[in-house]
């Protein structure tokens, strides 16, 4: 077998796996635990079953696939689960009533089999019924919130799962909502329809079966692009690799119609750009083993196994609904989500004086993305993706792999969410969640001889991670929540997988003519990492001891001396103001103005009179360089600052708006934030942009290794005093025996 | 007993301990390894065995104290130690040989007791000599560099070893050597030597038992505070607590001549203010699980055992010598420092793919600090300390504790350092290394169903780490060096340890007169804890395939796109400025006006063309916002700009002067920088600041927990392509059995 059958092969191979996982996902589903259930039908009206998608047209080549391990725990079974918490996300159960419902309803009743159901998942109770409510008391009535589209009309409805009543809700002036999986497979191959297309493939002689396509979305480019929902496909071939972004047929574009799967326009003027060479582009590690460069190589790299042990177990619950966690004083609700990819609801944490359980964060997750392209050019100009509103950044997280996405004492939790037929399907293992012990110190201090006293003290710092991974296509994105003993909470991004990368004539830097631009970096012949930009907003609605809080600008600032005042001339002040409203929260960074920023109980002090509060402490972060009026920047125009408060606002979820798919702008973070609403001593949210440049290089080819940041959420004045201390030391004796025994 | 009299009992047991184990050191030294070594004598010459400290006075109270386990590997025998490295530091033999020599050159052999040693170190060869050399070869010309006292008159030697060669190099304009121990702990019991202070100590209610006394450096103010050696003495009480910092006894400072320990001034304004409690400040863990706090906060956290196990050991190792350790690719020479702590030298990488060992960084480490307090008044204006060159960042780094400071498969390094009297004592287990693995991802990319393809890739992150904790009296700094599999180098600071307070009249925030600054936060009755900064110099040698390197700011702009070119406005362009001089590579970060900073080889490309190359990645940081001509911001100028980069000069190592202690400003690296010499295709050293705002808060009362920054050493067109790939995934297979054994 040559090569390139190999691959040929392997890739039909995956084909058939890809359709047994899905088919026993759905069998799975199928399966009634109780005889009830029976909405679950794995039939051709079940997309994941059936869903044309690029590699339907290829015969099943071999049945000797195996299932890789993925997980060492058994698949779940969510069939009868039941919630048990007021925030616990909709059952399969609850979706397929409330999908019942909505079908029931005129106009969808008519023609239920047109309704498209874009997002289906919990409406969350008011803020008041979830703190009315106590473990195994009656829940709050429970609702859900419904996306969907009908004869090109969008819905956004609210559905009581009680009483049947379905209420219809305003939707934006602009936009679409997310796409369903469906939409993405099923225009991802619609290319294929045209005859045009096929012939500029094969005349870049790329086999039709060795083709991989992307759905993009276009973002928004003025009125040329208006009232037709349409998506940019472009595509790679995979030939002798499984990395095919590395692959690019340049300049091919293909503008498909979403609803009707037409080919509206075809852009074909790469035709003299080479697509770039298979070789050296392999990741999978059974095939970079395979080519013989893999196994030499860590043979070389000699690293021995390691392990993050724990003997007794995890020291974390996780509640008998699956979705409240206690850990070291912390109390958390934690799911996922199918925009937000995991949501964490409610963060308490016990006081260890009072012992009371005090409010922190009454939710968190990632409200948007904004990763705009930095080249011009007619096949790349539009690459201004919105993750989170655009595809789902939870439709788009894969299954963890235990060892290698999260260490072995980690606990694994689904998703279950709603198919574009409204029907509920499980992604397994999306979230994870395992105590993280690196080595680190939380604390320590010894005394120096100068005193005299023999004083070595430490504390090792283990904390709780809440961990999921987004591969939204080529772009992995790790978000981590971490909670630490001492009550910081650091929300870390990381972002990995592989480049978008664009093709060129050049195999060389001196190939280029002086004045000519190549928006990035050559990282291999014919092949350029194109520079661009990621944000990640935050949506942070902080409740520090109860909903109505102030936030408060520290500024630093340089203070004279007077004259004859002090030896010193200057130094550094801090200025306490209260934001009283919006628009006095509207914060840009600046190194050279330096400010801490504090979300405060304007109510409750500690003894000696501080209000109770934590801040949000920003670390490496970016800004958008953009012209304001670049309409990619006028949709991403919530990264205009890195921090902004709001008031609370139920409809005021997602930085971007609520549709953001081909968006103009016009509901954003940013417009909400000019109404310059009054935020003092008010229930508010805020929100922070955590920013990458990315200019590529050969480091990033043919993978691009995880670059991470961070901002954390830490208690300021929050305690009486610092309860790192309660935590116990490492003592060899409370340590496992592992190792020794081991060596026995 | 009492809890007063109990304080007192640990206090002077702690004495008796301390004595005990310092002596034991010496008598290790003693202990004739060959017969031969005879000049280590723990005598009432030897300082460590004598020095006047603050405990002297008191009586033995007990022998019941046991040495606390601070490590499981036995005590390591120093005195036979030979280099096996030209990096290696001085061995015990060299040492003393090197002190012999020196004192039997003119002036000194005329009273050979009188000369002070502040430094007696290995005077590194130069680069060529160690590239020449082979591991067995010989080894380039032994050399020492001394600096000394004699008579009050400074002295920079360099010592040929073998020659016996003894040669006087310059000294700087302004400033006297690091203090040495011998001057901190003498000086910090000379108030003693006051009846005046003696009666004010008693009249605050402050037994002279329970005195703790801190040797202050004093800065540099103006020409009235030259020609002598100087430093402040403040004094806290240890009454009730081990933490006798949160006890200050306010406005009391005590100007002594470190020389003659003659006590020159006393300022003492601060009678009305009243020591803050020792209640809730007890931090060691036995004492505060004794107090009943901790076992039951213990108990509630609810933490079990977590441990990084290893079952084949560990992936790295340290040569014959000691100090020069491999780990997956890389190689580096490891040692700890008087002054700068711990130095990595000559970190090289081999290539994946050529398999050629290439260069990364000659010289690596902490090369000063600058931390000034912000409060103009009497008793603190004057505290902007320099940590590194005024109180020796080895010589203030105490030995780790296993398994709290670093984890449980750490290797530990020792240190040997000079005494005042150059002769060599060691301080134990003062570096460790360690593998760590968080549970972090190293790269992972997973299909997401569009495409068809059921790919799950990922590599867990392992890396190695190199740490140092020093603790310069109330704050303690942990530095990491922490290799990755990639080629990456993170450099980490954390601060942790006890606040610098200050007592206030005060016992709530509404006592404060409305214009009445505090400097501060108020963290308990009685006690603010006072903002200040922390800024960590890095010097930074790096060699990319060889010194001749070149420094390029690659410039993130905007660029607007010209009419009709482009549905864009704008795009983020990225230019390239190679820097000539040292002007052009004076860098002050800025959010919104972006760059990368990369160090290349520029004889030296990829295949594609890209030089090869190394970028600064700067992450948190903060910029001094003193005047820049305040004294202290004078002295600390090299905090001025975050990046510079100056040609590489032997004599160019601390960037605040080789003699910072009361200096003025005239030897810094601001000062070299000025000189705006030739950086092109040369041998250049980068020179990056880390900075820390600290506004203090109650979660830093009585102990402040750990805050980290970082910045790295990037790999940028380094590699043809990215080496992570080559490193395993996490295979099940591959792991320990130790869990599966734990739970039969």
């Amino acid at each position: 077998m040559d090569s390139t059958s190999f691959f040929r092969f392997l890739f039909l191979s995956l084909a058939v796996f890809a359709l047994l996982l899905f088919t026993r996902t759905c069998l799975h589903l199928l399966a009634p635990a109780d005889g009830k259930l029976d909405l679950l039908d794995c039939t051709s009206s079940y997309f994941w079953c059936t869903s044309k998608n690029r590699i339907q047209s290829m015969q099943p080549a071999s049945s000797s696939v195996t299932r890789p391990k993925t997980s060492s725990s058994p698949v779940r079974d969510h069939s009868s689960d039941v919630p048990s918490h007021p925030l616990d996300p909709l059952t399969v159960r609850e979706m397929t009533v409330a999908r019942s419902m909505v079908l029931s309803q005129t106009p969808f009743s008519n023609a239920p089999s047109a309704v498209i159901f874009h997002s289906l998942a919990l409406a969350e109770p008011d803020k008041s019924a979830v703190e009315a409510w106590s473990i195994g008391g009656p829940s709050p009535a429970r609702r859900a919130s419904v996306v969907a589209r009908f004869r090109g009309e969008p819905f956004a409805l609210s559905v009581d799962l009680d009483s049947g009543a379905v209420t219809a809700l305003p939707v934006p002036p602009s936009g679409y909502p997310t796409m369903t999986v469906d939409d993405m497979t099923t225009s991802s191959v619609a290319p294929l329809s045209s005859s045009a297309f096929n012939r500029t493939i094969i005349a870049r002689g790329v086999r039709l079966s060795d083709l991989a396509c992307l759905p993009l979305s276009p973002g928004w480019y003025g009125a040329a692009e208006e009232g037709r929902r349409v998506v940019k496909v472009q595509c790679y071939t995979a030939e002798g690799t499984a990395n095919f972004y590395m692959r690019p047929i340049e300049g091919l574009t293909v503008l498909v119609d979403i609803d009707t799967m037409e080919v509206v326009e075809i852009s074909d003027k790469g035709r003299s750009i080479p697509i770039p060479k298979a070789e050296g582009t392999e990741y999978r590690y059974e095939a970079v083993a395979a080519a013989g460069r893999g196994k030499d190589a860590v043979a070389a790299l000699g690293l021995k196994p390691i392990s993050l042990e724990q003997p007794a177990g995890p020291s974390f619950e996780v509640d008998g609904g699956g979705h409240l966690v206690r850990w070291a004083g912390w109390e958390f609700h934690l799911k996922a989500d199918s925009r937000a990819g995991v949501v964490v609801s409610r963060a308490r944490i016990r006081d260890p004086e009072s012992g009371e359980w005090r409010g922190v964060m009454s939710r968190g997750y990632v409200s948007e993305l904004f990763v705009p392209y930095m080249d011009p050019t007619e096949a790349w100009y539009f690459k201004t993706y919105m993750d989170a509103g655009e595809y789902g950044f939870g439709l788009q997280a894969m299954p963890l792999v235990p060892l290698n996405d999260c260490p072995r004492n980690a606990h694994y939790m689904d998703g279950v969410f709603a198919a574009a037929d409204g029907r509920p399907f499980v992604r397994e293992n999306m979230v994870c969640l395992f105590e993280s012990y690196a080595g680190d110190i939380a604390w320590r201090h010894s005394e120096s001889p100068i005193t005299g006293m023999d004083i070595r003290e430490a504390r090792p710092k283990v904390t709780l991670v809440a961990r999921m991974a987004a591969s939204v296509a080529n772009y992995d994105y790790i978000i981590d929540w971490e909670f630490q003993t001492d009550g910081l909470i650091r929300v870390k991004v990381g972002l990995s997988g592989i480049l978008m990368a664009r093709g060129t004539e050049y195999s060389h830097l001196n190939q280029i003519p002086q004045n000519e631009e190549s928006y990035g970096t050559m990282l291999a012949e014919n092949l350029v990492g194109v520079i661009h930009d990621h944000f990640v907003t935050f949506y942070l609605d902080m409740d520090i001891d109860g909903a109505n809080n102030s936030f408060v600008k520290v500024d630093m600032t340089r203070q004279s001396t007077k004259e004859g005042e002090s030896p010193r001339k200057s130094y550094l002040k801090a200025t306490r103001r209260v934001a009283k409203t919006e628009k006095d929260a509207q914060i840009k960074l600046n190194l050279y103005r330096p400010a801490e920023f504090h979300v405060i109980n304007p109510s409750k002090t500690t003894k000696v009179g501080n209000p109770v509060g934590y801040k949000v402490v920003a670390a490496a972060t970016a800004a958008s360089l953009l012209d304001l009026d670049d309409p990619p920047q006028r949709r991403g125009a919530f990264t205009n600052n890195q921090i902004w408060v709001t008031p609370f606002n139920k409809s005021e979820e997602w930085a971007g708006g609520l549709f953001v798919y081909q968006s103009q702008g016009d509901d954003t973070l940013a417009t909400w934030s000019e109404r310059d609403r009054p935020i003092e001593n008010k229930d508010i949210v805020v929100w922070y942009t955590m920013g990458f440049h990315h200019i590529p290089c050969q480091e990033d080819f043919p993978i691009m290794p995880t670059v991470s940041a961070s901002f954390d959420l830490k208690p300021v004045n929050f305690f009486e005093r610092n309860p790192i201390l309660l935590a116990p030391p490492n003592f060899e004796k409370d340590l496992p025996v592992c190792m020794a025994a081991a060596e026995e």
